[in-house]
């Protein structure tokens, strides 16, 4: 067993594309993964779970057909299964998803040229 | 639905007990808990589900009966189904736990005084 906690600094600065998510760590069947987001994600849903979001530096928006919340750092929020929504932020932003293993980024849109390749650990 | 973004900080205002944590969220049956902890805790073990520890504010300790991780703010780490561990915090510390509904933080010592009620949402 490897007793070395994982940090959420040093793991953000070994790579610098965005809106890729990157795993560092699991638990059962789900993943923690982070990521550095800017810009306008697209309109997706995940059918068959809820994500949740987690903001550990910076500021995020999530629009929903029907609203939008706003998420700082030291912030969470968790859009359940089967509501569409899109991610965004103004400037770069450093957020944290849990999720199960195999949550395509894009949702049903599983060939958007923001579609991130899946299970790619650092 | 909610569009409202969940604050640690504001969380952690809303109690002052030690190991006893509160449920702030969750993503299908998984809970996000979140608690303040100092001193040590029991020696105890899940044996169904591996855990996720994410420390908010202070420094703490896991002891495993052969090593010991300590965990920051701004760190993780996840403890394995079934491998028996002390977590640990000399000073007051904020973590949050990731894991299923239902785990009970005692493990199988489910009454010991620090045994905690569960499914408490704050």
């Amino acid at each position: 067993m490897n007793y070395k906690s994982i940090n959420f600094s040093e793991k953000y600065k070994l790579f610098n594309e965005q809106w890729k998510p990157k795993v560092i760590s699991e638990i059962n069947n789900y993943q923690f993964k982070i990521a550095k987001i800017q810009g306008e994600f697209i309109w997706h849903t995940h059918h068959e779970t809820d994500e949740a979001f987690i903001v550990l530096n910076g500021e995020i928006k999530i629009e929903f057909r029907d609203g939008i919340v706003t998420i700082k750092k030291g912030e969470m929020f968790v859009v359940p299964a089967g509501v569409e929504h899109k991610p965004s932020s103004l400037n770069e932003s450093q957020i944290m998803l849990i999720e199960p293993k195999g949550v395509v980024n894009t949702g049903e849109n599983k060939t958007s040229n923001l579609t991130a390749e899946n299970d790619v650990w650092i």
